[in-house]
């Protein structure tokens, strides 16, 4: 977005502002608050219109939503806080510090006081903190016509209306019925006689990332949330999902790269935590190769007769490693995308088997005439591409089998990815190249 | 789903099938078909009422939808194709074989073979090949209450009628209205009056991806599609942008591991189709790494000096590797997402470079202490941990830089992932470690 605030504000064109704002998105707005300091900040947040002010500031940063609370005076905070939705408040209230929220909580009347402190309570990655109370309930008994009469009545401060939930007297969920079947409907009919009763709901504590799958494999559009009475008590709609999907792909990306998963943007990160996010893993894996050394060790005096043995490791090592990075990742996606069950492991297993001969035959064939054209014995040639023929099999049925085992053992397998399967190919790798190199070379 | 529908045809208990089947959705019904061979395939499929034959059909494999197409006869077909959403059949087709296509084909009317072939023809991953047709419009004189009139008229086979589009004569593209705001409104307003004319919308040759970001970052449930005229030509909904979004997932975890990326799920494709998708990549990197070797060989009297070094080529290589990637994950991941713009390169390098400074110091200390308990000489032990210290950092400054650069140059940032890196970085560190081996140990 091109537009210089700042020129605005100097120059007090705040009608001019004002008519730049108006046409953009919420998000966009948000965008351009995030470059001004907490003074323009406060100037240009108050010109904004009171509908567009609480999608703009559920789209700031918590940094410029904190100076915003601060600066703000109790009853103006009060009027923005009454804006947003139930979900998007408690969002911003678990990101703000102490001051903040006591003084939120304050002023907020006994009823909500105890509804928020309720939801701060759910664990995150639940049900239960995706939720939102903004929805509409219908009693069975009423017609389409009052049903409509009722969504119009209670509708305008919903997060959706397009789905509305029949509860009965317990407030327990009997079923669910569109807004377009309503409106399709003729208007004296029973909505109990055409409501959804094989509808789909999740517990408070259920995980998000099952969630995720439940809207993707059925394309829903919003979920109803009930707790251990059956009692409805909110709704997860496919906007915050969608944002899930995001992060449970963000923390396969981290774990794949061994790296500790974090939500927070890098930019936002500071070098301190940064370096605590990587420096586990590096340890742990730099410990690892040290066996991969040991090897080496070993086999010194196998090295010391033929130097040039050492040449192609870097090679072996590398090429080990992506052979089973490919596998890995591809093992990997499928599970988090429900393609792969750990029934599949043998039939998985044989694939990679002639994928890594297949693979594996090509690179040694094109490696053994590239070792014997530099001019290398063709003993030496023969030892190198044959480890790589068998680093290459051996590589593709670990990076098959160790994700499915993690699977099996209810642990996330995205952490078996390339990091650790590369440490462990290497090992395998070198192994293999000095027991070759000891027999064929008979060294 | 622990139904046996073998069991059910078996005893002819085709009543008390389709009671199992009846409280089940439309995916969870087609995950059973799956498993079914064509003629037990046919019997059930022809069991469902129409209304969830539809959504069963899309939910099937193109495999299976091929079995039911050829064995169905012309009319039966029709039934089956007209009860499909645009979308849906349009992604059917593109699935199909010539045979299948000239079937359906032959028994269209004129005017829906044109618009079939029109769409089959925009190109993949655009929006055209996303969006559908069936979507209310509306015109601005009218009123709320014909709105709702023609809403509830033709609303019945439309993908979503939750939000409307406004058109003019000529079919362009004047405003947006919800059908919330339609059912909330009074009667007799005019839908010009609070249509929202601040839409956004996108060309029928957008890329997939712009659409997905544009649907993340406006929260949006439906996106309209006009044409080069700014004609209304469809739309797209969430539900396809949501699948949309796994696939760049899944095309980025591909790449990022040395893969070509390919859309077939893992257990339908077959070994060679595999083994192509790897080939490519690994032969590259191999040759790659080929300069690594070479490196050793220059440096092959130091290492015939001090047979020690060779022991600690493995763990230099693999954490390098390792401290590459985990930048360079987080700097694509950062990209994919839209945090992260190449205008942040220079913060980017500066904190890289600080945070390899002190996980690389940590990692250097640990690593000298452990090769001086291990007896090594201490100008060894130096050699080996500055030489780490400064590899670290070295990966983490190109593991940010390089999916910078190659996203200023208009490439996919996912490539410059883990097995480039790793790559690179292998070579410095060798270099790094002979230099200095040469230098502290005086070889």
């Amino acid at each position: 977005m091109e537009i210089n605030v700042l020129d605005y504000i100097q120059n007090r064109n705040f009608n001019g502002l004002k008519q730049r704002l108006a046409p953009l998105q919420p998000v966009d707005i948000a965008e351009i608050l995030e470059e001004l300091d907490s003074r323009n900040l406060l100037i240009v947040f108050r010109m904004l219109p009171k509908e567009t002010a609480a999608g703009v500031f559920t789209h700031l940063s918590s940094k410029q939503q904190e100076v915003l609370s601060l600066l703000s005076g109790d009853e103006e905070l009060r009027q923005i806080i009454d804006e947003l939705f139930f979900d998007d408040m408690i969002d911003y209230l678990e990101e703000m510090p102490a001051n903040v929220v006591k003084k939120i909580l304050k002023n907020a009347p006994e009823a909500e006081r105890k509804l928020i402190n309720q939801f701060l309570k759910y664990p995150e990655d639940s049900a239960g903190s995706l939720m939102t109370i903004e929805f509409v309930d219908l009693k069975k008994q009423m017609t389409v016509k009052d049903a409509l009469e009722h969504v119009r009545y209670t509708g305008t401060n919903k997060e959706t209306i397009y789905t509305c939930y029949v509860i009965d007297q317990f407030r327990r969920l009997e079923g669910i019925i569109s807004l377009k079947d309503l409106v399709l409907a003729p208007a004296n009919t029973i909505v109990g006689d055409i409501m959804d009763t094989n509808f789909i709901s999740v517990h408070t504590h259920e995980d998000q990332e099952e969630i995720a799958e439940t809207f993707k494999r059925y394309d829903l559009l919003s979920l109803p949330v009930v707790d251990m009475e059956s009692r409805l008590v909110g709704i997860i709609t496919i906007d915050d999902v969608v944002d899930v999907i995001e992060q449970e792909n963000t923390e396969d990306f981290q774990k794949m790269a061994a790296l500790q998963p974090s939500e927070e943007d890098y930019l936002d990160t500071g070098v301190f935590p940064l370096a605590r996010q990587r420096i586990i893993w590096l340890l742990v894996l730099m410990i690892s190769a040290t066996f991969t050394g040991g090897i080496i060790q070993k086999f010194q005096n196998s090295l010391q007769t033929v130097v040039a043995l050492t040449f192609f490791i870097p090679m072996l090592m590398d090429t080990g490693g992506n052979a089973g990075a490919q596998t890995s990742t591809l093992i990997i996606r499928g599970l988090a995308l429900g393609k792969l069950e750990i029934r599949n492991i043998f039939s998985v297993i044989w694939k990679e088997f002639r994928v890594g001969i297949l693979v594996g035959a090509i690179l040694a064939l094109f490696n053994f005439v590239r070792i014997v054209i530099q001019g290398f014995p063709v003993s030496v040639a023969a030892t190198v591409s044959i480890t790589l023929l068998i680093t290459v099999i051996l590589a593709k049925i670990i990076g098959s089998i160790l994700p499915l085992i993690a699977k099996g053992l209810k642990l996330d397998p995205a952490i078996m990815a390339s990091p650790i399967i590369t440490t462990i190919v290497d090992a395998l790798a070198l192994i293999t190249y000095f027991n070759l190199a000891t027999w064929i070379l008979g060294i």
